[in-house]
């Protein structure tokens, strides 16, 4: 028996036109973030690929993202399921700086290191900072597990342990899975799935609003490695042009 | 230790109107809907009256107003929880039927006796209507258990079940719950967290849009019979122009 797994990264945010690192930063979609979502799920419709069960983070842009393209999809109904360990990578002490004035601060190689190494850190977040998730009561129940920074293998460590529990569980009831979420740990779900290498995985970028479909075997190994898009030309579209954007 | 629920009716849905009945059939919320939910989500955030969790029935004008209601009072990140147990009451072959045709062809007392009994359901819809739900995946797995028609008797045999069990679960767990749902699912959790006769129940009118709160004792009975909305003034005003349309 083949399941399957739909990866949908949210789109367009109100900071990413700001520029802003955002993180856990509980930022609104943008409209055309909107409509991103309602693209997801057209295609979704109109390929039949037809969610049984939602997983989302617990981050608004990928709340709205679900809703959207269910919406569209006329699932709208179907059981969601939330979890932090779905979230974004916190961006510690950066969340809310600028990116060009990080840049300019603390120079390209920091800069990048930041940004696409795999396992150095930000500085972590000051607790009585305005970006820090330290009171929001979404997290209280996490005690000293909340993280204050997180590099993409620390986004692997917390992610791991819910793929292979609650959403594996969902996959070998024979469920179809949407999961919709971040950047990041979509990466960290995508490394998992396809056995990416630490290094290898930064170069790895799943284009926002396009479902990503992977058909799993009896043993949830990918069918297919890196999956299938519900909307190809778009993607490699996508994807060339952030390759693009480091020229 | 006391609990609370939260009870919240969707808002004016496209079929309103068009003044054609609805019942389970999926009508999204019109433009004006989208605000009463999201006015009753700043009377949550307002008032600080903050659900812990959310119960919505299967059907999407109920789904997108715990959406716009937990959107605007920032807790979108809240476990859902769904059953169609909290449907709208099926009205059987008069889904999709014009209110005032249907007035002309079988008669006020009849009309009136469909509308408000307690016991009479109007005639059962036959699979093959447009309106029917007969193959919507959604209702799969009631089987013999989906119903055909429904008069106010069969909604609370089907809802109280989930209220006793999932919600009042939810309740003894020291959750502030919300249940985002319909004028009859929501008049039978009246009538049983109040103890309203069979001959009054039809009496009474859930406003839509506004937040009505019971605030619940060990026992899980009402500390105030009746609750308390959110916005008493305004409640007011909608039951009396209700009242008055019988005029």
């Amino acid at each position: 028996m083949t399941s399957t797994l739909i990866l949908l990264r949210h789109g367009e945010s109100t900071w990413n036109a700001l520029n802003l690192f955002t993180g856990w930063v509980d930022v609104p979609l943008s409209d055309k973030g909107v409509a991103e979502a309602v693209r997801g799920g057209e295609l979704l419709k109109e390929q039949g690929v037809l969610p049984d069960v939602v997983h989302t983070s617990l981050q608004r842009r990928a709340i709205s993202t679900a809703y959207y393209a269910l919406n569209e999809a006329d699932r709208h109904w179907i059981p969601v399921r939330r979890s932090w360990r779905l979230n974004e990578r916190h961006y510690g002490d950066l969340q809310g700086k600028d990116k060009k004035e990080t840049l300019q601060t603390y120079g390209e190689d920091q800069f990048m290191l930041w940004r696409r190494s795999y396992d150095v850190p930000p500085p972590p977040i000051a607790d009585d900072n305005t970006y820090s998730q330290a009171v929001d009561p979404r997290y209280a129940d996490l005690g000293d597990q909340a993280p204050k920074t997180e590099c993409l293998q620390d986004v692997v460590a917390r992610l791991v342990p819910y793929l292979q529990g609650e959403i594996f569980d969902d996959l070998r009831a024979g469920r179809t899975v949407l999961v919709a979420a971040h950047g990041n740990s979509l990466r960290a779900v995508v490394k998992t799935l396809d056995g990416i290498s630490d290094e290898a995985i930064a170069k790895v970028n799943i284009p926002t609003g396009i479902p990503l479909r992977y058909d799993l075997d009896d043993d949830l190994q990918p069918i297919t490695a890196g999956g299938e898009y519900l909307d190809p030309e778009a993607a490699a579209a996508a994807i060339q042009a952030v390759a693009n954007q480091g020229r």
